[in-house]
């Protein structure tokens, strides 16, 4: 049994990527691969960059994390290729995970090369895929970035004046899109957005497009603004040029709030706002919808810790760690020849039993998805001699599956699916156990509530899905089985 | 520099591919395994295998020998993937050599999916590419391969009660392909029969194909016979049925004679007979053309041994070892801090002193290429004592590039392109060189004359080469760089 | 550049391993395994385990992270040796760093087999070592544990009743050691008592021993007792039992507090005291010490946070993140072709600008070494924003050498040898600077004063050192030099 | 089932050991390099090298080809440590093949550092071991070479004008040393001068030693002359220089013979004659003893070529190829899920059928140890369609260990230990077998009879050997496990 950092870390949600791309500087290369090593909380299967030096576009995917795909070495070979990137990193899951889908695709066609790297997931994917197989079209992976190249190729579209446009609007779904073309790069957000994208300046003047301002941070980069929805931002020799793909404002945002819950970096601005702080309102709000009448508040790590501080800000009770985190859980392999009890959550983490013994708890989570590792961190405060466990979360309980781009279990896996608020709490076997409300999350957010996608938990899909075609359907078949 | 085996052994010339095929049978995953193995000397570079079920195909592909792309673990997961079963091996060169061209190349089209495995050269395929380019098709690789899987999706082609027929018409150049399509293989040899290929049986009533018979042998299967140039053999739960995509002899044959000289293993039957004994023949006949006074026979190994043991039989001087060969070459780094002379060369070869000081040698070679390895060599003869080298060569003067899959180096780069025989001598620093004539040569194989292609000897291309369009046109991008 | 994690998170003090046993139990190399993952933190540069089944003792070392060197392969190969395993992490440096030294080193004498792991450091190593050698005997390594054994394996020692007391009466300086002979374990603690090390016993009676507690919660087991200073404890079939080789409390213990304010986990047990609660205790106590008129107290993490805590506590400044930490930075190779400002720090930190900005800050450290990476992290903050920087620190300033077990960097390159505190805060570039005093660190613990080492902050060094031997003295030739 | 080269192409005997070193040389570690890849078929486990700048010696060693464990960037490190090199690659077997064993052994010892290469065995290694024990010294590995240094570093050796005279004089046995201090090297062959010891010098005036001349060809390094038995031959600064430590001639020599008949080079010269013509006069003389009525002589590759074409000469029958060689057997691993009839013989050689169908075959093999790969060719040919087989084996029936270097099987498994020559006949299923004479094969050799080692045919072991003391008695214990 492998246990990777994600299994540990996480969840049991998975995002898609984090893009990274800069247009113009010597140190392109280095840049890139910083940016996209500040970006791997976003994705840790596989890695890909793609640089061109103004007519030839060269690349480089691998599986693993980014300072494992990219020695020294590599970097350094790159380097002599241009001084323009594009970068990728791809989430970790058993299933699809292979390096045929690694990013970015580079692929050539009738208007010569050009690099894809995409964030995000497009719900009328398998549509044109099958569209364009009538048409005789070959599918070499099974990621939906392939489907836009194939559109992108569309001899109807490339004499078009703005052929991206025209590709554009046939996309359904969320995407953060980068394109390199060996003389620019083509930043895109969808109509929704979706999923975050921001564009940042060197001191240098080269400027940078990013998942997140923390990569734009790593490379002291300075933010210039979010990416629009319905964007596409151009960045070649002559600077950066924007046009909107659907007009702008054509529709009102679906910001995705699980950014906010889980997904970004604490230290990065999303949506205009900061997410740590985002949090830290989320576990005030917490404390004023739930409140627990406990000794000690704690988190569960990483990600609830901003919560937690919240929390313990505005009930008063004191903040303390009541866990310690390994390090070095995703380097471990071990498959024990006899059953451990929870050894994937012990792996990752340790009661500082001292903190918990004979208190009553109130544990900020930030999520529960399918809730067997809630349930075995529960178990170790137990274990550990906790009085009371309050399990306070600081998000709704998410009912549906997402097809925006979030790798949610199955729909029968969410354990909020089939079970009341009361069940969740005997099966956890907790005290007690609350939940944020929707309207409350929503409030802890700055633009208006019908400014972001509540799906997950509301059922509220603001972009049509077909729900005869799953949302992984364009893996009927998996092209490489092994990596 | 890293000198691989295939630089030390190989005349320069590098041959793309070996092709293995195997249907129905619960061992088809190792068994194939071992027919790529049996066939490595057709290339290094990468291996892939492809197996289905009857209904979905899976596929593993990377750099490196057989034995080092699938280990036990791979073969063990390969198994449980099917019983039916393609692979590849493919050359091993710097320029185009990377992951993404490594075979069988594995794709979904409108018809399901489908994997695809060549031997050969398609002069056509820029033209093709081209046009499916424009017609807005994406190519993620260099390899011609690709292009016939678009034209295998071609929407006009699909409809057609016999798809695979139009596709090859398509074609022009040399091909031995294997097909993989879920319920059966289909094993196709271009109308020239340029490339050999044959179908075996095993003891267990299931067919193989393979491209040399040497690769039926490791598998315990029997010979049963050629797949005949311009025939389309079906393998499916039925056994083998047969039809023509270009009606039986529509065009003379045009078996590469390099094929017997220096690509095939002298243990198989090729173009009906045993590579071994024409090899010797060639000796004979060269024995006869170009007789020397000499003390000795001394074969350039490997290849050369044949030969070498038909020209000592013929003229009657004794045959001798002079070189002994490394058996580790391939597997060592050297960059020396001071140059080395001829390091290529004594890596791998060590002249056995005793044999040649003081002698007359006849010094068997099978080609020469560039020269420079033979010009090493012949130094090293001569500086381990030899008195006379008269070096003979048991195939013609190479002039003229190969369309047709042999990777040879540029014309310029061939010596015999602007160097006469007599000049070839003086650079090589030998007494005497001879070549056997065309004539000759032709004279060792047992079919007509018009049977073969010469024209790396003679320049007669028997299949229209378009002189603008090069060798590897298609290589225009290199799609990833490194691996 | 190799950036490790250990020299990014830690303020450059490595300390030596880290060390786990267990007699007796089916799945003993598996727990040995957790054991040692549990204690990764204490060392990074490799890990070994030696096992043995009653008779024969069999062992494997490697470079790398526990999970990294032994593999699922490698973890069943070694539960086929037996049901009673030691096992060793070691600290990463660039020096002396090779496999050769790689414990447990495993060695066959008069009385047959044994393996030793050691964590500590002999003072009087190279002394014995040279009397060793002039004696004949030789040396493979050059970690002070070789000469342990070869006192063990001393013809007037192994004829005495009780060898092991002899040997340890011999040594001079800080030592945990595991003794795996094939029929038991010997735990033994140095009379000082300086580093720590713990007994367990699991539900199924199985004992085990380890540095840390927290290696015991890994495998669920309770923490029995320390082993005493001076004391061997032997676990064999019969279960424990003690004896003083130096009679018991024949001095007074010299507890590291290194270990309480950097080294140990926070969930574990040290000295009879849990370190997450030392470490709030340190923070209070500086608050007492060195208040700061700041607006939000900021942990440097990760080690700095529960002082941190306390911190906020005491002085009642709210608490909150400034920094995010990435997960990664350990894999992250990167040689940048232009000077990146603070790389190491930044691939390792991010400054959450929004809670920095346009603030007065208390900053929490535990201590300052060097003081190149702080100032990279004073100078992110700065940058960020803030308006005041208060930097405290939660031990003294560290001014001498650790020659008990401590790998700090040399006497001159220590920051506080020979800087004033001002002066440190001007190279520092803070607007304040305090460090605990030596007293109220020491009120912060237990025991009375003198059952502590100070000797890096005091120079009072309580074990006499001959400061002609330097502390890495046997390394006087690097017996291998790349791993 | 990972089959290596080793156990596809030896006849089940491993030898241990080659060796090479160079003094002063600008270029020594990479000609260091060259000489253990020349020497590679003495020992394809291990390689290691020891480096010295004439104060500090360094080292490195590691599994694998030379150049699997030498590459570039290694070798450029070496390269910096200095001009004076000693080298050595060590034999693959299953048992004790471990890194601790790798070689040169590197130590520290009272006069400093010495590294040490050895090729050969001690008999009265285990002896001197068990002594030193005693004297309470401590063994980290395996190999007999570690008790040499134990001598070495006696004290009352250390002290004696010529301190490496007395250590020599205690050891028994067969054993070629290369000793590297900081300021020389100190060449040495036994006594009865079983291994070969060969001195070479190149153009720039810098000695090298080495095991064979081959070693001396790939660095352009003229042969000076041989170590002689009982010989010390000290490189250092002032050239080269000779003292004996038993007297010259102190006893009659004792040269392994098998080092004619199958380990060494064809190209080597070895106890003063080329090893490829003494196989050959092996053949003549097998010809004349026991002629085959044959229409065709056919070697078994690789070993056995040079004996066929002297049969062959002798006989009048034409020699031909009848087995093709794969040179990639050595890479493939393969546990098939069905049993495959001599699967590690068709990985290696397949039978050229045309060759051998309807043919009377006179087959040359130089030895049989075992017998069951001898079986598998033999069955091939027989399956290949040959009328008769008659197998000549060019050296006597082995029917007794080795104990001066030579793994054979153990006595049991020596198909000649108790089965008749036709006994042998039958169970390889053969028409005719018959072996050369002890006296025959001493005949073909140069020297007096009494100059030989012929103990493995004839029992008549001429260094007592302690019998109850087996041959690898100093594994009692596998010190480490896994490699």
């Amino acid at each position: 049994m492998n246990i990777p950092t994600s299994a540990l870390s996480m969840p049991d949600a998975k995002e898609k990527c984090g893009l990274f791309g800069i247009f113009g500087d010597p140190a392109a290369v280095d840049k890139c691969f910083l940016g996209m090593h500040a970006l791997q909380h976003r994705g840790q299967e596989s890695a890909g960059m793609a640089v061109t030096d103004g007519e030839m576009i060269q690349g480089y995917t691998g599986m693993g994390l980014v300072g494992e795909v990219f020695d020294k070495d590599r970097l350094q070979k790159l380097t002599q290729c241009g001084q323009t990137a594009i970068g990728h990193v791809r989430y970790s899951t058993s299933g699809a995970s292979h390096a045929g889908n690694a990013q970015p695709l580079l692929v050539e066609y009738s208007r010569g090369q050009v690099a894809v790297a995409h964030n995000g997931n497009l719900v009328n994917a398998s549509l044109l895929r099958r569209e364009y197989e009538e048409h005789g079209h070959i599918f070499q992976g099974t990621s939906d970035t392939e489907v836009i190249i194939h559109l992108l190729a569309k001899p109807t579209h490339v004499d078009k004046p703005d052929p991206l446009k025209h590709v554009l609007n046939h996309l359904q779904g969320s995407y953060c899109l980068l394109f390199l073309f060996p003389d620019r790069i083509e930043a895109v957000r969808d109509p929704y957005g979706i999923r975050p994208l921001c564009i940042g300046q060197l001191e240098n003047g080269a400027y940078v497009v990013a998942s997140e301002t923390c990569a734009l941070d790593i490379v002291d980069a300075t933010l210039v603004r979010e990416v629009e929805p319905g964007e596409i931002v151009t960045i070649n020799a002559d600077g950066i040029s924007s046009r909107f793909f659907d007009g702008p404002n054509s529709v009102k945002p679906a910001h995705c709030i699980f950014e906010h819950v889980y997904f970004s970096d604490p230290s990065s601005m999303i949506f205009g706002e900061n997410v740590h702080q985002v949090r830290a309102e989320l576990g005030r709000q917490l404390a004023r919808e739930a409140p627990a009448d406990a000794d000690v508040v704690i988190p569960v790590p990483n990600c609830a810790r901003c919560a937690a501080g919240g929390f313990s800000e505005e009930s008063g009770i004191p903040y303390d760690r009541g866990f310690t985190v390994s390090h070095y859980a995703g380097r471990s392999f071990i498959e024990p020849s006899q059953p451990m009890r929870d050894l994937a959550v012990k792996m990752k983490l340790n009661v500082i039993r001292e903190v918990v013994k004979d208190k009553r708890l109130a544990v900020i989570e930030d999520s529960i998805v399918r809730g067997t590792t809630t349930k075995g961190k529960m178990g170790a405060l137990r274990r550990a001699g906790a009085k009371e466990i309050h399990l306070r979360i600081a998000s709704p309980p998410i009912r549906f599956p997402c097809y925006y781009g979030i790798d949610f279990p199955s729909h029968d896996e969410l354990i909020a699916n089939d079970k009341s608020v009361d069940e969740i709490r005997d099966y956890l076997e907790v005290d007690s156990l609350a939940y944020i409300s929707l309207e409350g999350m929503l409030s802890c957010v700055k633009k208006e509530n019908d400014n972001y996608c509540t799906a997950c938990w509301s059922g509220n899909y603001r972009i049509p899905v077909d729900h005869q075609v799953s949302k992984f359907s364009l893996e009927r078949y998996q092209m490489k089985m092994f990596d």
